[in-house]
């Protein structure tokens, strides 16, 4: 197949590569700024760079790797180019609200949102992996897909090397988004910004050091995620709050109790599912 | 010098194969299940084992690996067999609670409070490594201990491999570890209780694991080690809670720019001092 992969910056450069390295198919990169796509077809990343005009008609299955905001209107801008029949994906972390506003549309290309669960502390081209989805899941959240099609683009993820596939609903991929991955990052800015993070040096082990990885974070896009999933990502503050404030209760009464209680459930959990 | 590792658990033990490992002392360990001191005699990682009354009087160094709360009753109990001139040390994660009550002692040995700043999700002898240190901080918390004695016991934490040593008050180390390492495993824990917990394989990747690794936790220890060091605990809970609301209320409020800025004070600081 030919797949355009629209965006090179870490995610979409991670995918040609990986179409590259485990794939045979024909992968064609797009990017705005044009320095990208030379570097990205003289690294091997891709096979082909273009105008859009002359890559989107080709392309059986378009992926598309921009900013949130930057996606509905890249389709409504390109709707009657995209191939007849073809797939057209994307890799934006949050699903509702783009797929549900896309399903409205009457297309002749199959929409299918996507969401390749990998990332890094550093974004752009220049850190981009062949191998970065190897541990990751692959998650589709198809609306009014036909079946082959989503079976074709799974099968592709599978052939990247992603070590899972997930095809689920858009408002259940956002829920478990929340949890698994925003509220993760906004704990970790959170904790960092405590006045004592500055004097870290000399009294931070492992822990300190795993909690506040992803408060590397890049600011612009996930400001737009979490204002795009506000309910899902308010739920789980309002959870994880209501934990803290159990903690804190606890052992502001001393309660050793209730604190081993806490511990052994969070333990158990960790214990039992990883 | 003659040193005696009392408590063999995975900080005890792992402090005699170090001391094995990497210096030339003679080790001596003690623990209150027999059968551990047999292994770790088996195991080279110490030279000899005894009763309390044979191996105490011999000792230049005790290191006392003890839950937090036998390690005040354990110095009290035999406080007239510690060998004279000689030094106590132990290995609990608070210290001030220790520290402010021992200082007001008279002995004829010097206690020096100290924390080996490393751990591992699991606990026990079978656990423990000779180079679990080799990336830690070594801090103690002398009051009243005279300096020959001090450059004594961070020239011994320096020769085991630890990668830091630092010496500090008691307050300056509970508050910070507060930070470092109390409230990391109590966000951690707060976390994996969401509901959503259980069902976050196949929508989980690093942040997920990093943020709740350290919810593998000994609640029993732990439990003891939060209530001893209350104040400043409470103190990062609340900072940690008003962070979140900040970010609750921003998302709320759809404020872009104040997520925005958020997240590059968080970012600004991981980038600076990691």
């Amino acid at each position: 197949m030919n797949i355009l992969v629209a965006g090179l910056g870490l995610i979409g450069a991670s995918v040609a590569k990986a179409l590259k390295k485990y794939t045979s198919h024909h992968v064609m990169g797009w990017n705005r700024t044009e320095s990208v796509c030379i570097k990205a077809l003289q690294d091997g990343a891709v096979d082909e760079i273009g105008t859009l005009d002359e890559l989107i008609p080709k392309a059986d299955i378009t992926i598309i790797n921009f900013y949130p905001d930057a996606i509905i209107p890249f389709i409504m801008d390109n709707k009657d180019k995209f191939k007849v029949d073809s797939i057209v994906t994307d890799s934006c972390g949050i699903k509702t609200k783009i797929c549900r506003l896309l399903e409205k549309e009457k297309f002749n290309f199959t929409y299918i949102g996507a969401h390749p669960m990998a990332g890094r502390e550093v974004s752009g081209y220049d850190n981009s992996l062949a191998d970065l989805f190897s541990n990751a899941s692959f998650i589709c959240t198809p609306t009014n897909a036909p079946k082959a099609k989503i079976d074709t683009l799974v099968e592709v993820a599978k052939e990247m090397g992603f070590a899972r596939t997930v095809v689920t609903t858009p408002e259940h991929h956002d829920e478990m988004i929340a949890f698994t991955s925003q509220i993760a990052h906004v704990l970790a800015c959170s904790y960092v910004l405590s006045p004592l993070a500055p004097q870290h040096t000399g009294f931070s082990a492992g822990s300190y050091r795993d909690v506040s990885r992803v408060a590397r974070i890049n600011g612009e896009m996930w400001s737009k995620l979490f204002i795009d999933n506000k309910e899902p990502l308010i739920n789980e503050i309002d959870d994880l709050v209501n934990n803290l404030l159990k903690f804190r209760t606890a052992i502001k009464e001393e309660d050793r109790a209730e604190l081993e209680s806490l511990m052994a459930q969070a333990n158990k959990i960790k214990e039992e599912i990883g």
